[in-house]
């Protein structure tokens, strides 16, 4: 059986509008669970309305970032605008508004349904775990929902429409760009408020997590939404968005016939719409099991979800006639991320060598806990780096007999296949600040001990689960980078073909250029991340600085005397006008040190640089992702009464590892897989100019 | 003027006397230097007799180690014995032993030295500081002319004797493997010293540093022997060896008649004559100004010896005509590694803003003083890189014109400018440890304030002086392992071309097998420092339990009673058998994984797997190197009086920084180089059987 193009477009958006109909069901089925505790709806409320000005202010500032680029991209790509087509422009520039303004979107809603579950799942854990769960899971599958559906959407009108791959990399570089910026500036915010709360309340003064007295404990909820659920959705929407661009523009390039090129890509939408409805079944099956382990009940669904996509996509195969080899890669991609998330699994779970020892030598001092924790970080990219580097050789080896340029493209479906259970990714992402917060919400209205023994409960389930889900996501991004990069030489070749320069074969490490800037390129993601966390550490020195000045000058609120609130929006207020003072530099330096290499050493030296961000943006993410997953569990260990527990020498030591890893993990380490992603579009939508102008021409 | 290569090999063989005669003048000269306090003569007694039984226990193990790899030489290399020429495995094995010897030689003089300066030097500050400074600085010159002399001694005698490249290959392996045992196990051991007695010392019990109620106060004074002496020794050794070694493998393929090829192989030894003859002059004129100020002294010599340098070999290149292109090669390596040296010391010297940042940070609690450390850490690695990439991009460019093969072969000569001056740069780090020892043998020996206060002086000079000659040495390591990668190359293709096989052009990134090498090797030196700091931090749990229970155990210990000694050798033993223990590991597992990826993936996984290396290596080295040092300077600016000074919490928090840097610059950090030269070797020399036997040999 055949499917037309037209066929295929239908039923991705068919599908889309399947998920956005799930993600407003559960959105519903939230709104109307039970919510009657005054202290919850007003602290809820509090979160709810400092997570939206914060949005906001991101995005006014966002929106005339994205109006200058918009700008530039009409005047100069894909060809300036005197030398060129000039619809062209106009197409690529619509795209790439289209592209930041979806993304906005999928963040916006996130938060919206976000600061009401959580409220919904503190008052639901008084009915028992499952039912607080149920309301924790749906609130994140909205979101899990909205984003894939949005993208797939977003890529199914804008291919549709134009029929041109690169408007696709145009949509997908103004998705990327807007995550950049609302991955960093959310990570700034989030871990600003978090270190800060921790250092004054935990280690300081002795208080509880959330305790209401704490003026920095509405900013510590408030930053789980704008970093974990916005920043988080538009970081998931990007990389599902790039990795279908790569693939596009590498199925444009494939093929002797329009019916070859036209099959290739009908597998792509294929295949992720199917990814997007696995996922949808995924969420709608999801369920706690009668023993009540969270965890289980969200790694099930995981697993089914994966299931049911190797299932279907082999259905389609064999109904439309693609071929199986391409199908192989996408398999490979798929089981390689269960991999991938099991190995990280092991560097973070405290049942685990690796938690407990960093625990043990917690005992000797904070010293060797980050050392200890430096370690095992440093020891964890090996599985990870191994398995995509042998994911990508076997997806290559198995689809290069199809016929020229299908290597390349089989390495594209591999991180399809990876990406393909991102909705299910999303859904278990954003589950973890909502119960999060939930245990705060819980907390501050008072609803007792055995509430707050079930949300710390699903909150830890929470940490667990996005160890795997955040080596799942690296993973895919390594390889959706590698394809990124075969997008980039198809390109430069494309143009090259137009101007009727000699095609380039490839980026031969022993050019001076492409090792020149393999060197630059490699140093790109180390700087970016010591940007954001010094964002971090400047933040939380201001707001350390105020939490002091509130206990000092507000009488009563240590002591916990009734009716004396510390003043909240304050720390609210340091954390957003820092993080965005902070979000622009980093994005900025990346973008522009990719222009310069660019116009300097031309594409040769782009195809180095591009390498060396890999490389390095795959180590350090690796090594800060799961080093922080690391400390915070050994935290928790120590806090669950091993090596001496709450209050222990031991556990000072950790909460110094925690302190130290929220940055790594949750501002700088998941911030760099976007970062690499914009510089490989940049640099993919730059092509044609690189060609043209650079210092080195004669080199190349 | 014509120089004949007999005539060169004569002039080699007259600058390595000619510095030995320079060391025993030295090494005269500071032995009878005066000496008359017991107590000094018996705690260096015990110094020098810890040392030595460390050297004399590792060596027994390395030649056990040595002895094994060359045998499996002798049978396998550089092809397998029943398939090639019997003789040249067998000088390829000899060969191998001599650079083991040798480079385990120049550690024991350097020991033997240093052992005896510590106390003249300490007794010399009773007269004031220039002549302390002297016997400090002059004892690590018999260290410095030792070491150079003998890899000039070394790698000349196997040239003349073989005229075969290839051997010289094996001898840098020999030196290689050699250095990456004595340098990893060298600086585990120090570490474990020095942290341990810092945390209980310092931390726990306010006790002064070098206090001799410490047990593990010996200990951390042999470790400065056996890890920034004997340790660092050896990887200089290595790293110049290796660097002549790549560009003598280069200057055999090049040029088109017999005549050019010898022009470049009597270039690459008269530059290397002329390097030690600068570093001799250099050291010989080095003398405290009439301001009294180490640093300067120390820095001032190493200018002059570049200067120096650059003028011998700009003379000799006009009197032999040898290519002035290659003379810019050599000259630019030179400037670039005083840009490196530069930048190093912006990021560690207190008087620049991240030092001082990082102290203010510490008020805030040591995990701000972790976060902006690993922040600065990873910024510093941008100037070091685009350098290094600069200097290769240029060196490659200005000697391209020249023919084919020349471009190369001007990367290597780049690097072997930089290390033109290693001598200076030995003398410079041999100083450190001599003094920092020369301060604890004051302090136990009761020499008073004054006293202190010159050797904490000098001591701190030590320090400074290190990043710059540290940033020196990764640079040109750098660049040796760019030249090494080249030297690979050639060695595929002469092998390659008595196969009948089709000659290499080069790594091409989208080869997926190169890809493949690419990631799995950019794991390695991650997961190589891992391991050797997992080790430091397992020994030294062992080494503060056995301090804790000295102190608990031992009566009056803890008050300082009179007569009342701790069991210093039960500290040195645990340091002794732990570093001994975890220095085998991880260099094997750097080896095999390296046959693993040869024998899966062949010469072009080969070709990705040491690019790989590279890239991450020199990300690592220059982050830890940095960030270890900006911690170490960051606590001693706290200790002047900075941010409340000695005792403030911000002190503490320094403490802990410092005590995590320990293990990044003087463990880790400094053994990468060694790591990735050892796997670039390993590839050079099973270049063939890599060629030969792998299991994708029909996708290459």
């Amino acid at each position: 059986m055949r499917i037309s193009e037209n066929g295929i477009f239908l039923l991705s958006i068919a599908v889309s509008l399947l998920s956005f109909g799930v993600a407003l069901f559960f959105y519903q089925w939230v709104k109307k669970q039970q919510a009657d505790n005054k202290r919850i709806a007003e602290v809820g409320g509090f979160i709810r309305k400092g997570s939206n000005i914060f949005l906001k202010r991101e995005y006014a500032i966002l929106a005339r970032f994205a109006g200058v680029i918009a700008i530039l991209i009409f005047l100069f790509l894909p060809e300036p605008i005197w030398s060129g087509d000039m619809k062209k422009n106009i197409t690529m520039a619509v795209a790439y508004i289209l592209g930041t303004a979806l993304s906005a979107l999928a963040g916006k809603v996130g938060i919206e349904v976000a600061t009401i579950a959580n409220m919904k799942a503190a008052e639901a854990a008084q009915k028992g775990i499952r039912p607080s769960f149920l309301v924790g899971f749906r609130g994140g599958a909205v979101m899990g929902m909205a984003v894939v559906g949005t993208s797939l959407l977003g890529v199914t009108v804008v291919y549709a429409l134009t029929g041109d791959a690169t408007a696709v990399l145009g949509f997908s570089f103004g998705a990327s760009s807007l995550a950049l910026f609302a991955k960093a500036g959310g990570g700034i915010f989030t871990k600003t408020a978090d270190v800060s709360a921790d250092l004054v309340g935990k280690v300081e003064l002795g208080i509880p997590e959330d305790d209401p007295r704490n003026p920095a404990v509405i900013a510590d909820n408030v930053g789980d939404n704008v970093g974990d659920v916005a920043g988080m959705g538009a970081d998931l929407f990007d990389s599902n968005v790039a990795a279908m661009a790569a693939a596009l523009v590498m199925a444009m390039n494939l093929g002797t016939t329009t019916a070859d090129k036209s099959s290739n890509i009908i597998m792509v939408f294929c295949y992720a719409a199917l990814g997007l409805l696995s996922s949808a079944i995924g969420v709608l099956s999801a369920r706690m099991g009668k023993k009540g382990d969270p965890t289980k009940a969200l790694n099930g669904s995981t697993y089914i979800t994966t299931v049911i996509f190797a299932v279907l996509t082999a259905a389609a195969t064999w109904l439309f006639g693609f071929e199986w080899r391409i199908w192989g890669a996408t398999a490979i991609g798929l089981l390689v991320g269960v991999i991938i998330g099991i190995a990280s699994d092991y560097f973070t779970n405290d049942n685990k060598k690796p938690v407990q020892f960093v625990a043990k030598a917690s005992k000797s001092g904070p010293a060797f806990t980050v050392l200890s924790g430096v370690s095992y970080g440093l020891l964890s990219v090996l599985p990870s780096m191994a398995g995509i580097a042998l994911s990508a050789l076997l997806a290559y080896n198995i689809c290069a007999p199809i016929g020229e340029g299908y290597a390349m493209f089989g390495i594209s479906m591999a991180a399809m296949g990876m990406l393909s259970i991102v909705g299910m990714i999303i859904s278990n992402d954003a589950y973890g600040p909502i119960v999060d917060n939930a245990r705060g919400l819980a907390e501050m209205g008072g609803l007792g001990d055995k509430v707050l023994e079930i949300t710390d409960e699903l909150d830890s389930a929470g940490n667990t689960v996005k160890a795997v889900t955040k080596g799942f996501a690296i993973g895919a991004a390594g390889l959706t980078i590698i394809a990124l990069l075969g997008a980039f030489m198809s390109e430069v070749n494309s143009a090259a073909g137009l101007k009727g320069l000699e095609k380039i074969t490839g980026f031969d490490i022993m050019n001076p250029l492409v090792f020149f800037g393999l060197l630059v390129g490699a140093a790109i993601p180390a700087v970016f991340s010591a940007m954001l966390m010094l964002g971090v550490d400047k933040n939380a020195q201001r707001m350390v600085a105020e939490i002091h000045r509130q206990f000092n000058e507000i009488l009563g609120l240590k002591e916990g005397k009734k009716g004396v609130v510390p003043e909240y929006e304050k720390c609210i207020d340091i954390a957003t006008t820092g993080a965005l003072k902070e979000l622009i530099p980093a994005g900025l330096m990346s973008i522009i040190v990719t222009l310069l290499v660019g116009f300097i050493g031309g594409v040769h030296a782009i195809g180095g640089f591009l390498t060396g961000n890999i490389v390095s943006g795959l180590l350090l993410a690796l090594f800060m992702s799961n080093s922080g997953g690391l400390w915070d569990n050994a935290k928790k260990f120590v806090e669950a009464g091993n090596e001496g527990g709450k209050g222990s020498d031991a556990h000072k030591a950790a909460v110094v590892g925690d302190t130290v890893g929220d940055p790594f993990k949750d501002t700088a380490g998941p911030s760099i897989n976007t970062q690499v992603t914009v510089v490989s579009l940049v640099s993919s939508i730059m092509a044609t100019l690189f060609l043209s102008f650079n210092l080195f021409r004669f080199f190349g």
